[in-house]
């Protein structure tokens, strides 16, 4: 089998590290806008060829994966979708699924292609965080699955549950909305902490040597890529705002508690936040 | 050695595991307002004795350490002062320090007490979360120093070092500054994530069967204990209201920013916030 990635990075390199973990005579070819990241992933491992040209990658796989930045893959899938033979499948991993799936409906191709989002990542990128495990254990999410071909979701099931995937099903503007909740809110809030500790931190210069494994873990997706995440809040904006207005609410809520010093309510408002045990272990 | 803690939860039942694993010939005796925990923390080994009341419990230590929510501490230190003996020492391990440094500077004995704050914790509590390694390779804060005597100072820091923590200095009032904005807030930011979710969740049931680690980890301290944080939040009011006022401002010029759709800003604001990752490894 061979696997083109556009995109050797955290996801799109795990990925091929667990295909190739799982399958065996997997080929990999490689592309990346980054000659340096390009090169570094053949020197991990992850692919076995580099592409002299993203045309020259559309060509070879008999899957072509998409793990570049969702504003990219929105400019490039018309070229990628064009190109593609009758056997060949195209498949993106972006964040965001609403208009990158509109993008791909008004091409004569939309059945070779399957808008799926895998559920991992850690807060590094590039090649060198890629690792074979990332996926285990994971659900891959696919959006509009009816307007891919039956043929390509089942094979591209195949390869998910190889590598320790499930698979759920969604319709794009559904997922949009929920990974604004679960997902990208969680990055706002990560990059609002940092910036307000960093710079907190100018006036009042060891107040990071204080920090403990709390802030760590709340502030944690502050390290992600801006590459990666920039497009990621321009692409899903409606649903980012619209979860970041419930946010500061509920904010705001608790400043006049503690402004008006409502020991009965604070506490109803930490044990009403706290029922997130009972859901994630 | 003899050591008393008033409260064998996380914190004070972690600390009596670490002196048992350090050091030979440790005694603890143990109380708490809560009945069952008090037997879980004997039948854990945590304890070696149970109290039959606070009264008793403060008789029995060389070492009296105070492991329960701030407010409780500030209540019963007069109480706890009065009646120490000359060789006693009293410490509280309080997470706000300004208030209860306030009410022991009143006291005859403030030169028997040690006003500190471990750098340790996790989201769980009570005597079952307890584990003999909290503590190790963590930072102990000791405020307003001076105010101790020489000798529980000195000897304060080397039970520290015995199991493992380095020990720092602070004034009271700093230290509660410092903390609201490396650990108060991310306790406020993280009980605001889970409440804005689960209230999304009441209209658009399966959201949460989407949230991956990121999500998990940024609303980790929503889990903590409302027993102590409520009033952690009401003591240091002031300067959790300073550092909440800070951190909305930012998220609400980060709105502004997406809402304009402004590209070069918004990738500015994240390139800032992750320069966190410099500080932290």
């Amino acid at each position: 089998m061979k696997v083109t990635i556009i995109g050797p990075g955290l996801i799109g390199g795990s990925f091929a590290l667990a295909l190739k973990k799982r399958l065996e005579g997997v080929v990999v070819y490689g592309w990346d806008q980054n000659a340096d990241h390009l090169q570094e992933a053949l020197d991990l491992g992850i692919i076995d060829h580099m592409a002299v040209s993203l045309e020259e990658a559309l060509q070879k796989g008999d899957w072509v994966i998409l793990a570049i930045p969702v504003n990219a893959i929105e400019s490039i899938l018309p070229k990628c979708l064009d190109g593609l033979k009758a056997h060949q499948i195209l498949v993106d991993f972006g964040s965001t699924k609403k208009s990158i799936c509109a993008v791909a409906d008004k091409h004569t191709n939309r059945a070779q292609f399957i808008a799926a989002h895998p559920i991992a990542g850690t807060e590094y990128s590039g090649p060198q965080a890629a690792f074979p495990g990332l996926f285990e254990d994971k659900v891959m999410i696919v959006c509009d699955e009816t307007e891919s071909s039956a043929e390509a979701i089942t094979g591209f099931r195949k390869l998910c549950k190889m590598i320790g995937m499930s698979t759920t099903y969604l319709k794009a503007a559904e997922h949009d909305v929920h990974l604004a909740y679960v997902s990208h809110l969680s990055h706002v809030i990560a990059f609002g902490l940092s910036n307000t500790v960093l710079k907190q931190e100018e006036s009042d210069e060891h107040i990071l040597d204080l920090a403990g494994s709390g802030f760590a873990s709340t502030v944690r997706l502050a390290k992600s890529s801006p590459d990666m995440w920039t497009p990621i809040f321009l692409k899903n904006k409606r649903a980012i705002l619209d979860s970041l207005e419930n946010y500061l609410d509920h904010l705001t809520h608790f400043k006049s508690l503690l402004e008006s010093e409502d020991h009965e309510q604070i506490r109803a408002f930490l044990e009403k936040g706290r029922a997130i045990r009972k859901i994630l272990k």
